[in-house]
């Protein structure tokens, strides 16, 4: 995405050496890990967002940045020790870190990197912001633990929609409203951009959990639906099951059960992704981005936000 | 240390009730092991240097409260994830949660708690108490991940101290500071307590690494000299290698070697345990003690501070 926003490049230069630059002076092997962290890219889609809603409510330049590498930094901390529960060996194509480290040295990475973090958003200056952060870094983790505690295969919309905000879209509600924090904004600004990130966030899980069926392996950088293999049951097994409640499948997994075998989830897996429950889960994303893009229009319509408007309006027909 | 602190008693109950509150309306199994790390206890000697200093300097009791908690769950965050690391199966005498969890809910339990941390401190609305909180944590996780790359045996006394400002003597330091920070203070005040934290902090890890030798395995918790059988060279190693330069064992760790075998360390722990080692490193103890009592005088000199240097002028014969 970066390569796409010429209008924010700088800033989005900015943030990046500043994600860089909190390995200096620190261990070398934290620093490597860090670069190794850092090179494997992703849509910077988090500090996108910051950046654009706080250039148009007026939020000094350097705030943004500073505000923006600690939000990207929370998100690649939050990775790092996700990865390293989950054992997952990739992600976006690239080695993880854990492997390649010890479990110790992957728990303290991302130890470190929520305290760079952590003091970044403190050097904002904003106590909302601040505490807004903290507050999310919070729910995001209770997230977590829920779900390594939760029934597996079981569907349930509410459940879903509540995962789904710890995972992911209260991290771009925060994104959102703390740019608005920095801007010295009051409510009447904080409420509809912390909504436009909410929705947005939502939308672009959604969509995440749509390829994890859509997409090819190697797209992927792990099987096709994998969550499902997991146990993880997403929007589109449940809009499925829905439509199609008689289907033994459905009715296994509306029963609490699991599946007895890898071809079964297979099979699943297959029948899911061409059925039209796919589409039926993109209409629930498109729902979440017009409510989202709704909530823009109370912000001032300056040149930023209508070129986030048509950022966010393409999050439906992503790949990748 | 709860019980023989009276003057501080209420603040000490607060803190410990706001710690216990965080877990509430969280996943139930996240609030039973905070449950579990809460009621292992300890001395609570952070927060009560906190509270002491804070209320000579009238800081709001309400601000002490929040930010002694805040210390308390950050030590309490890197504890967790120490254990871990460590493998260690208890701690004070106490099952570790790393003994009874799986590593991925031990990870996230120590996250949630640094997230708490995180927010209690920013609700003291002190921008310059979060900022130093956040450098802290940084401070603490970077001499981890020093340690855990560093080489085995070597004895250095510059590594030493710097290994023992990131593990104890920086939160110390910060505790101290922070207090003087909500309290509204300047550098005048905030200086002269943060200089004592870090003496009284160097001071508590020295004595630390004398029990390690002198106290009995029951005591401990882990087996005596369990630092050295990992290859961590504490100041007791120090002190007697710079006693007893030609001692075999001496020139070994000297010239880099560690230990061929477990009887080798086990006699090399019972020779140390009975030189001047202990009591050359007790003295050193004691003169960063000193120190840090000079940096008091700067502070009104109130009951707290004369409580505050007698608690921490018993901390030299301390057995646990």
């Amino acid at each position: 995405m970066t390569a796409q926003t010429p209008l924010i490049q700088e800033e989005l230069y900015e943030i990046e050496s500043l994600m860089r630059a909190q390995a200096s002076g620190q261990h070398p092997d934290l620093a490597s890990a860090l670069d190794l962290l850092l090179s494997a890219g992703g849509k910077r889609i988090r500090p996108t967002i910051t950046v654009l809603i706080g250039r148009a409510l007026g939020a000094p330049q350097q705030k943004l940045i500073t505000l923006g590498a600690a939000i990207e930094l929370l998100h690649t901390a939050t990775l790092v020790h996700d990865d390293l529960i989950d054992g997952a060996l990739l992600r976006r194509g690239t080695p993880t870190l854990n492997s390649k480290w010890s479990p110790a040295a992957t728990v303290l990475t991302g130890d470190f990197l929520f305290a760079c973090a952590a003091k970044l958003a403190a050097d904002t200056g904003s106590l909302a912001a601040m505490s807004m952060f903290s507050r999310t870094l919070q729910t995001i983790v209770n997230g977590e633990i829920s779900q390594l505690f939760t029934n597996r295969c079981l569907p349930n919309r509410e459940e879903y929609f509540k995962r789904i905000y710890a995972k992911t879209a209260s991290l771009f509600e925060t994104c959102a409203a703390t740019a608005a924090m920095v801007a010295n904004c009051g409510d009447q600004m904080i409420n509809p951009a912390a909504a436009f990130g909410y929705q947005v966030g939502v939308a672009f899980q959604i969509i995440d959990d749509i390829l994890d069926f859509t997409e090819a392996p190697e797209t992927l950088g792990k099987p096709t639906g994998s969550d499902l293999r997991q146990g993880i049951v997403t929007l589109p097994v449940i809009a499925f099951i829905e439509n199609n409640p008689n289907h033994p499948l459905s009715q296994k997994l509306s029963a609490g059960e699991c599946f007895d075998s890898q071809n079964e989830v297979e099979s699943f897996i297959n029948r899911i992704k061409t059925s039209d429950a796919i589409e039926k889960a993109r209409d629930e994303a498109r729902a979440h981005l017009v409510e989202g893009l709704k909530k823009l229009s109370y912000l001032p319509q300056t040149e930023e936000i209508l070129y986030l408007t048509e950022i966010v309006g393409k999050m439906v027909d992503r790949k990748v």
